[in-house]
């Protein structure tokens, strides 16, 4: 079951990442650090101008390094144009994994009805319900619920004490982590006299191909279509997304951000960490919304937006959020105070 | 296991709704869908004025519809007073739910001191602790633990992976959904020489009837009493409720809102999604809270309450942000500018 | 397996405590409750001059007390200098906790390479991974998951339903809550022509001795180096806490807080609920941050900082959200009235 770290020598990182070596080609590296933190025998990168010192000093043993920047690395370099990139590869080479292990764990649960290929993990007290077909390669972690009729593509990665409600495809090799929860109900109730009646969810939840879903984070069922999650999109931990919201293909969204039903946001968005979008909205293609924002409106230009107000000392900001409150008396004061001025030059 | 998706004639829906047909009785419809995404054998409904085109070009087979309405639907109506309510109540009859198998499944580990009635369902892996009671037609979803002293009646439905402490009650007919986490214990703390020391949390939870709580919603224990959810509550995902907190019956709290210890929400309040309600606060009976908003002090009189600011351009936004710092200064000004020149006419 | 509450004479807990008893050494106490809700036999505290009325009111049979204020409890009183500091003390003597019971239940499964200590207990259905260690008087609650290369050091409690990922060490004493995931990937891709490329999280997660990690909290691991909470931390529910963030021993925060990836928080810090901080700061010791604050600079000097506005009746915040937009301008405006009153003056 164990893993060992792998080991490189530097003339095969090069063919690996068609990158230009600088330096000894039998040079071997067996891990990856930061700048600052390597040693020897390690990988490092340098992706930011910023840390040119720590370039110039570090200890690695070699550098993924761009040409223009090259000269500076005190070791061997693996020489490419994006050098983070680079980076983002070689650390997938470095993962620490433990092996696949094709096959059915004990004290799993499988309906007779579910179809799971043989090439598929199942570990501990995996749950799979009615109709499911589970892909080619695909690992459910332990103690991971499937529900019914769920379709989960070829290499797709379910950790453990993940819930999957009936009615959910996952598209292929996308990754699911701990905690989260798709396709709950949809939060949808009619008022009836003080009273709210329930309105069953009938939808299901469509994620695509590529989607990596972070710890704790929750995409609800739709109300009557599907909920959609577009291939390529990356939601971080926390993250809430509503009955029916449909999220753009490549886009990116950070911890803790919650949208709210039935909206829509585009292509390749970033929405930082602890952003809201509220219900029925469309979000342009390649929007920007910054950490801890609040959408209530549709957005209908790409570009980068913002609510709130800056950290300020407590004290201070008591007086500021006094004087927001008289903002719009301020403001006419104001006004009047142009008029008057006016008049008394007229 | 599995369940088919059930078929309505329109002259039953039509005595089970109490709505008058105005249409074909022996219409089939087997299953539910917007107006615009309905195909023929489908029923939708009309219940927003905003979608008169789409009650006209609707392609269902019949519509749930308000009678000022009727006459636009181009197929059978299912006319009655309230449409939205209709949909929420034929939307239960077409939920695609397995079927209930009352008994128990393969790895569920039960106290012998517990009583678990005969017509519950406990599904794979479910865990019940000592003294714990639970009541009839109970489904406990695979791999959800329940603690010590719970009392969980009749009807009531624990989805997967859902955790309950010890000392927990639910009412009947309450639905909780997956990674919900009930009863973990209060943040207290007794600072002591710059160390915190744990006050343990000896209270429980009471949840009443009818409730639900979302996909990942944490409420906490209470310090001494217990932490108490009223009936008719409904919790969205991902909400945290804090020790000694009391939440009215029939209030509805959307999804990532925080509340924070020993603050008590009214009766039929409603608080939208990412919210945050500081500790010891009272909240009347009939208050809505907008998204994100921050409510710090109690608020005595029913009404619409906000706080934040509203989405700009990044830019604009950070000169914005800058100004809001001097605000305090600002409004000084304006009143020197005004005694100034009231000085100056006089 | 069930527990009964404990009871204590006063003269004991007096020698316990380290208080002077006022009041009768025989009279026994089965139980804790605030000054308004306690009854005869119940043991409260008084630590708050605001509740002095409910100390004269209170029907307990004995309160923990400060001398100054001792005169005005109508019962027996342990005196102490810092009642609150008891309160806490005796928390944990009444705290109904089922027995510990050494030893492996029923479902289990460990992998062959991994070591428990005999005294541990690990509830139903707990999976062990490779090669982790678990220590002396660990408590495992049941279906959670503990990965591979983990070390879970003496006397830790975890509870039900927790995920701990591979290459986790959490320090003596330490306590986590359902539902929390230690571990997970934290959030790194590197953009490549509109697409995302995974960053391979290569580091760990390091929790120092007498932790709590709240319930649905997120801890992610390290892209190179690990993630680390320190000696003494407190982390309330749903909190998430990015890669490489360092946290200082004793800070605590609040639920639903956000820190993004590799900021530090210093020591003895305190967060309120619902805040944010962004990525790559470093917060000094001591800071505290109010309550859904969003902190997106470093704080170089201890102190209470904030940031948002204040709650409004939604109709005037609307107005005020419009003056917000045009802040700037508004400012502006000012200055050059201020400029022209300058001038026709001059």
């Amino acid at each position: 079951m164990s893993t060992t770290v792998r080991s490189f020598r530097l003339d095969e990182l090069a063919t690996l990442l068609g990158a230009e070596l600088r330096g000894d080609p039998a040079c071997v590296v067996g891990g990856l650090a930061t700048l600052d933190d390597a040693v020897s025998g390690q990988l490092s990168f340098f992706a930011n101008p910023r840390y040119l010192d720590s370039l110039r000093n570090t200890q690695a043993s070699a550098v993924l390094v761009a040409q223009e920047h090259a000269d500076n690395a005190p070791c061997s370099a693996l020489v490419m144009s994006n050098p983070y990139l680079g980076y983002a590869t070689v650390s997938q080479y470095f993962e620490r994994r433990g092996a696949f292990n094709a096959g059915i764990a004990h004290g799993v649960q499988i309906d007779p009805s579910a179809k799971v290929s043989e090439s598929a993990q199942l570990c501990a007290n995996v749950v799979v319900g009615a109709e499911s077909v589970i892909g080619k390669d695909v690992y459910l972690g332990p103690n991971t619920v499937v529900g019914a009729r769920c379709q989960i593509d070829e290499g797709v990665r379910i950790n453990a004490n993940v819930t999957l409600y009936d009615d959910i495809k996952v598209g292929a090799h996308s990754l699911i982590h701990s905690g989260a929860v798709i396709g709950a109900d949809g939060f949808g109730f009619a008022p009836d006299n003080g009273k709210w009646v329930k309105i069953s969810q009938l939808g299901g939840v469509s994620i695509g191909e590529n989607v990596e879903v972070g710890a704790g984070t929750t995409i609800d069922r739709g109300a009557l279509a599907d909920t959609v999650i577009a291939d390529g999109v990356k939601l971080d931990n926390q993250i809430q997304i509503a009955h029916n919201v449909i999220i753009g293909e490549d886009s990116a969204i950070a911890g803790c951000t919650a949208v709210a039903g039935s909206t829509k946001i585009g292509a390749r968005c970033t929405v930082a960490g602890g952003a809201g979008i509220t219900g029925h909205l469309d979000i342009a293609d390649g929007t920007h919304i910054t950490a801890m924002s609040l959408v209530t409106k549709s957005v209908t230009k790409a570009g980068a937006y913002s609510s709130g107000t800056g950290l300020m000392p407590h004290k201070q900001w008591k007086r500021s959020v006094v004087r927001f409150r008289q903002l719009d008396e301020l403001a006419k004061r104001l006004k009047s105070l142009e008029e008057k001025l006016d008049r008394s030059k007229g």
